[in-house]
């Protein structure tokens, strides 16, 4: 156990909102999406804990493009994280406090997810909770959220807003919670952010102009950052006399407001 | 007025988190928190629309120093934004149409805020709006958000979140205000955001320590991406034993999530 001063960091390290969608995604350009001081940081981390093993040797490979890796990436140390249900309220606390180890021992360490920023819409809140409790400094890197850029494509209001990650699959509930979130948001004006599971996207769809207000107004971001992404905000009026097909494959969000 | 093909888009260019607090920031580098895509993108923008004049041709130095500007500094067209009151909900529709007028004549425009993601905690989502209804493509771009980047280090609820704006200033209402996101908090297991004017920051501390319970976890980040930037995340209980005190020149965003 070192001291505080001698203590590794950990960083959090946004990841690219490509890997779930392109088979392509090792010639994409890194520098489209990530600043050239988290590509150089990332390059030189050793300790890496990830969403997903796989796609995060990927995105080292897309760094080592750019930025030559400080080690082999066969002899970097990629663990992954316990992974909770998404959507998943409470994560298991035991056994995150051991992938901290490296950074007891003066080790950096980076969390990274398969897509945009770790512990936002995604796995990693549990750890960052045990750097902190463990004296753990926390450095979060400048990246892509797709939520965020969702949000302020929308044109919707950007002053209140809330994320509340995936909507129930039952089809009752799903209508309930829509009509809820529909009635905080006029009473707050508080833009409601959600997603779904890209084969879902187009169940989610009809459920939203089935069950919101005429005047509700609706946002879809679809695929951004890739090519041929787009936003469309329209009333849930407009958007059911001139339909867009959502694709199955391509991670959306959602946002409303009612006015 | 060209047809859609050939109409200009609206870029959402981010802009870096330093400029309200950094004497030094002419000499920042742009790369730590931009991509190298963004800066080339905005280095070719010559139509741009502002919440701040002054601070755009600042940002468009350091952009020249990384990628040549494609005309003279001084040859730009940039137009500020009418400039609603922090924490307005209603922006004022009617003079926004004109400033798209270039789209319009087939130029692209950018939307740049004074830090962070233009049109979230900031003026611009009406011009968003605009830009949908007369049929301009929204691009936004990758960069960083100072809310998303301390809810990632908070390591509180990153599957459902809401950013609230400024809460009120008088210190009954403020009181009454984190007791109602205290319980909202509670309630939905939702991480609650917020922000202040810099002056304020330990004036909101003292009312939070005062006003939520003491097991309420309670975050505070202070000058993220910025040299000596931090994240601690503590109980209520634990801030009172050992208080940190704010600085009243550097922006905080803080969280709670009463557990």
């Amino acid at each position: 156990m070192t001291s505080l001063q001698t203590r590794g960091k950990l960083y959090l390290v946004p990841n690219t909102l490509d890997f779930a969608v392109s088979a392509d995604a090792a010639h994409a350009d890194l520098q489209t999406v990530l600043p050239l001081q988290v590509i150089q940081i990332a390059a030189r981390l050793t300790q890496w804990v990830a969403e997903n093993a796989k796609t995060t040797r990927a995105f080292l490979k897309r760094v080592d493009s750019v930025v030559p890796l400080s080690q082999a990436l066969q002899s970097l140390n990629i663990v992954e994280l316990p992974r909770p249900q998404k959507g998943a309220k409470v994560a298991v606390r035991a056994p995150l406090d051991g992938l901290l180890a490296p950074a007891l021992q003066g080790l950096n360490i980076g969390l990274i997810s398969e897509a945009g920023l770790p512990a936002v819409a995604d796995p990693g809140a549990a750890l960052v909770e045990a750097a902190h409790r463990l004296g753990v400094l926390v450095m979060p890197l400048s990246g892509p959220s797709s939520l965020l850029m969702a949000l302020s494509a929308s044109g919707l209001n950007g002053q209140s807003f809330a994320f509340v990650g995936y909507l129930p699959v039952d089809a009752a509930q799903r209508t309930i919670k829509l009509r809820e979130l529909e009635a905080m948001s006029r009473r707050h004006q508080q833009t409601q952010l959600m997603i779904e599971t890209p084969y879902r996207n187009q169940a989610l769809m009809a459920a939203m102009l089935s069950s919101l207000g005429a005047n509700c107004q609706l946002s879809v971001s679809c695929g951004l950052t890739l090519q041929g992404g787009w936003t469309r905000t329209d009333s849930v009026a407009l958007w059911k006399q001139r339909p867009t097909h959502l694709p199955n494959d391509i991670p959306a969000v959602f946002a409303l407001l009612s006015v």
